[in-house]
C-alpha cells in the first residue's frame, strides 16, 4: 500500500513534469507565432524598427529551444519513460527543432523588411504575399493547437494545408519573375519579396512536420515522407 | 558472479546495438554525400538523367531516417540509457533530421539541374558555384568524419567553415543579381543558379549543426546559437 502510494506520488510528480514540458513547448510556440506576426507586419508596413525588434528577439527563441532540450534529456535520464511518454519526449525534441527553425525564417523575413525599408520602398509588397502570410500564420496556429490538444483529425487537416501554401508560393514566384523581367531595376527588391515568400513556404513545411509528430505521438505511426492520402489512411487506423 | 556475467553480457549486447546505430548513421551520411555529389555533377554537366536519379533516390534517405529513428526509440525504451549513452541517442535523433534535410536540399539542386537542362542551357553554371559545391561537400564529409571519430577539435574547425560557405553564397548571390540586371532574359536560369547556391548554403548550416551535436555529445555542452569564439571556448573546457 505504501509502495502504491509512493508510485502514485512519483507518477503524479512525473505528470507535473510532463505538463510543465508541454506548457513550455506551447510558450515557445507562442513566441514563434509572435515573431512571425511581427515580421509580416514589419514587411507590410515598411516598419524597419519592428523588423529590428524581431531580429533582436530571435535569441529568446533559441534559448527556449536549448532549455526545453535540457528538460527533455533530464526527464529521459531520470524517468526513463516508455511507450506514450517516450513518444511525447521524442516528439517534443523534434517539435522544438522545427519551432526554432520557424523562428529563423521569421528573422529572415524581418531582415527583408529592414532591407526593403532601407531601399526607401514606400509601396506595400504584393497582396498575394500578405495573403500567403495569413495562410501560413493560420497553419502554424493550427499546428500548435493540434499539439496542445493532441487532435489527430486536426493534425491531418492542418498538414494538408501545406499543399495550399506551396501553391501560393509558386504563384508568387511566377509573379515576381514576371515583374523582374519587365523592369530589371526592381530586381533587388523583387528578390526580397521572393525570399520572404520562400521563408513562408519553409514555415509551412515546419508546421506540417509538427502535425506529423502529433500523429506519431498519438498513433505511434510515423507518417513522414508519405503522401497526404497515405498519411490520412495511416493516422485514421486504430492502433 | 553470475549477475556480473549477465551484466557484462547485457552491456556487450548494448554496445553492439549502439555500434550498429552509429554505423547506420554513417551509412545514411554516405548516402546523403553521394546524393549531393551526384546533384552537383548533374548541375555542372547539364545531365538531366543523373538529376532524375537523385530525385528518385531521395526516398531511400527518408526511409533511412525513419528506420534509424525507430532504432533510437527502441533503444531508449529497452535500454533506458543515461549520461553519455543518452546523449549519443539524442544527438543521433537530431543528426538524422539534419541529414534528411541535406538530402532534401540535394534533391532541390537536382531539380534545378533538370530544369536547366530542359531550358537547353549548354553553358556550365558559374565556376563560383562549382567551387562552393566543393567547399560544402568537403564540409559535409568532415562533419561526418567528426561524428565517426567523435573528434571535438575537428568539429570546431569544421563548424567554422560555415562562415566561408556563407561568404561564398553572398558573393554568388551578388554576381547573379548583376547578371540578371544586365540581361533580363536570363532571369529564370539565373534564379536556378541562385536557388542552388542557397541549397548549398543550407547544407553548410546542417553540417555545422552536426558538428555542434558532436561537441554536445562529447562534452555535454550545448554550443548551438553561440558565436564561433564561444563555441571554441566552451568545447575546449574540460568537463
Amino acid at each position: 500500500m505504501d509502495n502504491m502510494n509512493i508510485d502514485h506520488h512519483i507518477s503524479q510528480q512525473f505528470n507535473v513534469e510532463l505538463e510543465d514540458l508541454r506548457n513550455n513547448v506551447l510558450t515557445m510556440g507562442g513566441m514563434v507565432e509572435q515573431q512571425l506576426t511581427d515580421a509580416m507586419t514589419a514587411l507590410v508596413e515598411n516598419n524597419a524598427a519592428l523588423g529590428e525588434i524581431v531580429i533582436t528577439n530571435d535569441y529568446k527563441v533559441n534559448a527556449m529551444e536549448v532549455s526545453i532540450d535540457e528538460e527533455c534529456c533530464g526527464i529521459l535520464a531520470r524517468r526513463q519513460p516508455t511507450a506514450g511518454d517516450l513518444r511525447l519526449i521524442v516528439a517534443i525534441i523534434k517539435t522544438i527543432t522545427d519551432l526554432e527553425r520557424i523562428g529563423d525564417e521569421a528573422e529572415k523575413i524581418a531582415k527583408m523588411a529592414v532591407h526593403l525599408a532601407d531601399l526607401g520602398d514606400q509601396k506595400s509588397p504584393l497582396d498575394s504575399l500578405q495573403h500567403m502570410g495569413d495562410t501560413v500564420r493560420k497553419m502554424l496556429r493550427n499546428a500548435l493547437d493540434t499539439f496542445a490538444r493532441l487532435d489527430v483529425e486536426q493534425a491531418i487537416e492542418t498538414a494538408k494545408r501545406d499543399a495550399k501554401v506551396d501553391n501560393e508560393y509558386e504563384a508568387i514566384s511566377r509573379q515576381v519573375i514576371t515583374f523582374m523581367m519587365e523592369d530589371p531595376r526592381i530586381i533587388t527588391r523583387s528578390l526580397d519579396i521572393m525570399w520572404s515568400a520562400r521563408a513562408l513556404e519553409r514555415i509551412g513545411d515546419h508546421a506540417r512536420n509538427i502535425c506529423e509528430y502529433v500523429i506519431y505521438l498519438v498513433k505511434g505511426r510515423d507518417v513522414r515522407h508519405t503522401s497526404f492520402e497515405q498519411m490520412e489512411a495511416e493516422a485514421r487506423k486504430g492502433r
